[in-house]
């Protein structure tokens, strides 16, 4: 139905929503969207909150999908004033918006209290949820068919439109691997990373880290460096393909002996690491 | 020094760093600096986060500058191979870099540990951490003189360059407040947000929820919904200015009554609350 089945390498995410940027709520999405995209392969190239107003969304949407192959948005598409995402995009892609029938059967049987008929303006506003954009290119994925009427509308194979609530959020962005994964970097592609701690100073590790990137750089590995002021160690991070993991290996121990370092678990890496 | 005094109203924020796009690190920095813009009567309009890569960091902070009045950068400024936040903006902006004598001075006098002057390379490396964006419209402004080396410094009297470690971003973003307050908006125009909390579904509330807020725009007071799915519940903020306090305690009761609900603390509400 949908034509483009480009292979997905790199990917954004756009958060829509005036109570993230206003300080009510953290968003929490767009952190479980990169580690989801790291453990598929995928490169995430760009993360951006935007507030519930149709410019900012159509301007954000429309640069992101002329770059990356794979974005999700997240939040803004319930049934209050508020929500607009879905005119929204539908206008960033010069689609119409239009009643899914379908849509409107699934959240009619598998909502949990049916709104009561005589209150008209409230059918009205929750028949908005299955008001959406309409065209040859646009498909709704229902990644639980039984238990969940609200689907994943995807534009152009590109963009895929979630719910903001993070248990669904991520209920959905896991449900969408089975229509996705053929896209799905290979598994030899697939990324992994080491950490080495040393209580050297960014300063001192500086010259001999400049000198690896430069020689790994032709292999896509990727080294970073962090610092963690309050227990006054610095990390550095080796990321690369597991097609590559004997290197990356290599790597660990060379790093190890020329840092006076040592490999430390993600467990124990990710559990201090804030930014 | 700086000519630009211009009001602050708007804002947008800048994360610089691979880490927080290939999920090792959770940024915190945008939830702080949208609860500080927040308290200040600020309106955050915008939250991009991009990877170690000038092209994008150059991009995005070009289309900032040219929009929102206040903006902060976070993340690299430190000495290794990645960090290339100063150079980067100092080519948005046609500026050239140079090493900053007083800065060079308060890093050597205020830094922890001396590097090993016979270790050339990491002597060089710290001393990038000096060589910033140069100009009649640079400043630096040493928030801490006695105790912290690393300035902010800003372009245009509009882009504020932080660090990444959430402590520094921090207590360095508070520690702006006396230079900036000045331009900040006045005291009546500071924001107060208000709750109520309801079982009613979002539909219900929504015709009511759209009527109110065709109402109150004119005093540019803001209603919002949020479900918490968890828990059952809806929540209907309402934000306005201080000088509308009263109006605004008006409106909760007029929420409170119309949608059978009843008011929370801010305390309440937040402690429950991520997207």
């Amino acid at each position: 139905m949908v034509a483009a089945t480009k292979n997905i390498t790199t990917a954004a995410c756009l958060i829509i929503g005036d109570e993230v940027l206003n300080g009510k709520i953290k968003d929490t999405n767009s952190a479980y969207f990169a580690k989801f995209c790291f453990d598929h392969g995928i490169t995430v190239k760009h993360i951006a909150v935007v507030p519930d107003e149709e410019s900012d969304i159509v301007e954000t949407i429309q640069r992101m999908a002329s770059r990356y192959d794979f974005i999700v948005t997240s939040g803004g598409i319930g049934p209050t004033h508020d929500d607009i995402t879905y005119e929204s995009l539908a206008k960033a892609f010069g689609l119409p918006v239009a009643l899914d029938e379908e849509l409107k059967e699934r959240m009619y049987t598998l909502g949990k209290r049916r709104i009561d008929p005589a209150n008209h303006e409230a059918v009205a506003a929750q028949l908005r949820m299955a008001i959406i954009p309409s065209g040859p290119n646009v498909e709704t994925i229902y990644i639980d068919p039984a238990g969940l009427w609200v689907p994943v509308v995807a534009i152009d194979a590109k963009v895929h439109i979630l719910p903001g609530v993070p248990q669904l959020f991520q209920r959905m962005l896991d449900g969408l691997v089975p229509t996705l994964s053929a896209r799905f970097p290979q598994t030899d592609a697939l990324l992994e990373r080491f950490y080495v701690a040393t209580r050297l100073r960014e300063s001192e590790m500086a010259p001999y880290l400049t000198r690896l990137q430069h020689e790994v750089d032709p292999l896509g590995i990727k080294i970073g460096s962090y610092p963690h002021m309050s227990i006054g160690v610095n990390t550095v991070s080796i990321i690369g393909k597991v097609a590559h993991k004997d290197k990356l290996r290599e790597i660990v121990k060379d790093v190890e002996a020329n840092l006076q370092g040592h490999e430390v678990s993600k467990e124990e890496e990710e559990k201090q690491s804030s930014t």
